[in-house]
C-alpha cells in the first residue's frame, strides 16, 4: 500500500492508486483475475517478482480487503473478493490502452464474454443522450458539498 | 518511466503501467485530462509533488509521446496528445472503483458529457450478445501467434 501518500488529493482516483498504484500491484490483479491464479508460487511464476515484493503486495491487498486468505491443502490461498474482482475494468482499461498504443504485433490477449465468446468491450457513454463518449467528450464536475484538492478541504470533508 | 521492469510479460497492462504506472503519473495524466492543467506549476500546486519527481514524469510523458511541449508565454506547456488523452478510460475506471470503494462521504467527483450535461458511465459489453459484463463474466484469451507469459515468448514475439 502506498498509505496516504496522496492525502492531499480529494479524488477516488487517489484513493484507488493507494491501493493498487504501486509496481506490480495490477499485474498481481490481472493474474487473479483472469489466469486464476490463488497461490503464492502462481503468482511468483508467472511474474517473476521477488518474494519479498509479492508478499507485501499479497498481504497489503489482504489489508485493504482485496484478497482473503484462506488455508488451501499445503498452502494459502488468495481470492479476489467483490471489492477485488471490481478492479476489472481497470485492468481491461490499461489493457485496451496498451493494446492499442503499446503492442506493435498486435493485441496479446482478447477478452471475451465467457458465456458466448463474443468480444468483451469497454465504452464510455452517457447516460441521458445515449452518446458514445471520447477523450474531449468528458468533463469532470466537483459534487456540492465535498472537499476541494487541497489538504483543507480534505479535513472539511471528513 | 518504469523502463523495461516488465519485460518478461507479454501483455498490453505491463505495456501500459511501463508507461503511466510510476507513482504520481496517473494523477498527473488526470489533471491534464480533466484540470485544464498545461504548466509545471499547475501541475506542482494541484498535486504538491515533488519538483524533481514532476519533472521527470513530465519529461517521460513527452518521450513516450503521451504529451508535447509547446512554449508558451514564458514557460512551456505540456499538452496531451491522442496517445495519452486515450488514458482517459483508464482514469475514469479508477475514479469509479474509488467512488464506490473508498468513498466514505460520497464521490468527490462526477464525470459528466460536456455536450448535455448527463453523466459519463462506463461499461463492459459483449460485442456480440450485447450482454453487460461483471467480473466473472470476462475471461482472457491468448492470440494465436503471440508469446507466452515468459521471456522466451516475449522475445518469439518479436
Amino acid at each position: 500500500m502506498l498509505g496516504r501518500t496522496y492525502e492531499a488529493q480529494d479524488c477516488s482516483v487517489a484513493r484507488a492508486l493507494e491501493v493498487v498504484g504501486e509496481r506490480w500491484s495490477l499485474l498481481i490483479i490481472r493474474d487473479a483475475l483472469f489466469a486464476g491464479s490463488t497461490r503464492f508460487r502462481d503468482f511468483q511464476q508467472a511474474l517473476g517478482v521477488a518474494s519479498n515484493v509479492l508478499s507485501a503486495r499479497l498481504e497489503g491487498f489482504v489489508r485493504a480487503g482485496l484478497m482473503e486468505r484462506r488455508p488451501a491443502e499445503g498452502h494459502d490461498a488468495y481470492v479476489l473478493t467483490a471489492k477485488g474482482r471490481d478492479l476489472q475494468p481497470v485492468v481491461m482499461a490499461l489493457a485496451d490502452w496498451g493494446d492499442k498504443w503499446a503492442a506493435p504485433y498486435g493485441p496479446p490477449v482478447a477478452f471475451e464474454h465467457a458465456g458466448c465468446g463474443g468480444g468483451a468491450r469497454q465504452e464510455t457513454y452517457c447516460a441521458v443522450c445515449a452518446e458514445d463518449l471520447g477523450p474531449g467528450d468528458v468533463v469532470a464536475v466537483r459534487r456540492a458539498g465535498s472537499g476541494t484538492a487541497g489538504p483543507a478541504g480534505r479535513r472539511a470533508a471528513e
